[in-house]
């Protein structure tokens, strides 16, 4: 088995940081998205996709998309489990990963492709939405403030794998978009120093 | 247990069809978005997220995200399966899934809300967007041609969790945003009349 990977974004990054909290080590290659490596062909043959993270099985199947692999990873590893135990567990899990996906990183995401100077040739960016996404990104802040007054964890007791796409998300956009994580949002900013103090957080 | 639905909106329908396939029948006590039912008050003390559907459990549980109902439907009637049975089943059907809702549903979803009459009180609506996101609903139409060419189902040989977030999108969406699923793509359109004719498609 393998791992392509890359160093920087985001979504590579959860499943760096799915693995260590497993104790799971896979050989990594990397593809450097910042240089294009992804688009290369001797890259497209092994990932048609061309996506990163993948993981490559030894037959040469591939998996792409980063929460398939980890719940590949998950069904292979159960324990610690990431995606919850019981039936409702894991459903409440599933609902926070989603609500985290699609009400915050998906605003987040947004709102960089459509405004950041980098993003310029990847993207037509539409400023228009670009700054409505900053404002639903800044309002799904301010109700995660709620949430993490109510349970220590994004899904409730536990840590699971919604934390880890919550963390990885307010641990690269933000600044980007000129978005702080600080004393406005006490509890997510105590939240936020909890999780980046585990050692899955060096992945 | 009993199961807030909507009769027109596609992600109600998704729970819907998923419910039929397994055979599992769950009292519905509907809400109707389009007369705004789901902003009450009265709804909000029983789902604090108002987003319709929602699962309650006996005990007043309740949850949200239609995905998140279906796993929790899964794992209650494993069989048949619409996740997937081995590890790597299970990761195919969830990389299915995840393209289908990020590369398909969405595009469809924002060139909707963000151009059509109907959806101009709810949305900040950006043209420029909805222009952008229906010519990325069309690239993904085309590929999913492709895709359907080398397997009779969105994941793979079975049909999956993945055929329904694909049929409600594209059930729903393409007629709202001028898009026609017709004979220049022959086999999203056998794919999708394939679908069409299953009793859960009535649901």
């Amino acid at each position: 088995m393998k791992l392509y990977d890359d160093a920087i974004a985001p979504t590579p990054r959860r499943v760096r940081m799915f693995l260590a909290e497993k104790g799971v080590d896979i050989p990594r290659v990397p593809v450097t998205i910042g240089k294009g490596e992804h688009l290369a062909e001797s890259y497209a043959t092994r990932v048609p996709s061309r996506r990163v993270p993948a993981l490559e099985l030894d037959d040469g199947t591939v998996i792409s998309e980063s929460v398939a692999i980890c719940r590949y990873i998950e069904a292979l590893h159960p324990e610690p489990n990431l995606f919850g135990s019981t039936a409702l567990e894991q459903a409440r899990v599933e609902m926070w990963q989603r609500r985290m996906e699609f009400e915050l990183l998906l605003p987040f995401a947004n709102a960089f492709r459509h405004s950041h100077p980098k993003m310029a040739a990847l993207e037509n960016q539409v400023p228009a939405y670009a700054a409505a996404q900053k404002q639903l990104a800044e309002q799904r802040l301010a109700m995660l403030e709620g949430d993490l007054a109510r349970h220590p964890f994004i899904a409730g007791d536990k840590f699971s794998i919604a934390d880890i796409t919550a963390f990885t998300t307010l641990a690269f956009f933000p600044r980007l978009v000129g978005i702080a994580i600080d004393e406005r949002v006490p509890q997510v900013k105590q939240w936020f120093d909890r999780i980046a103090a585990r050692p899955s957080a060096a992945a």
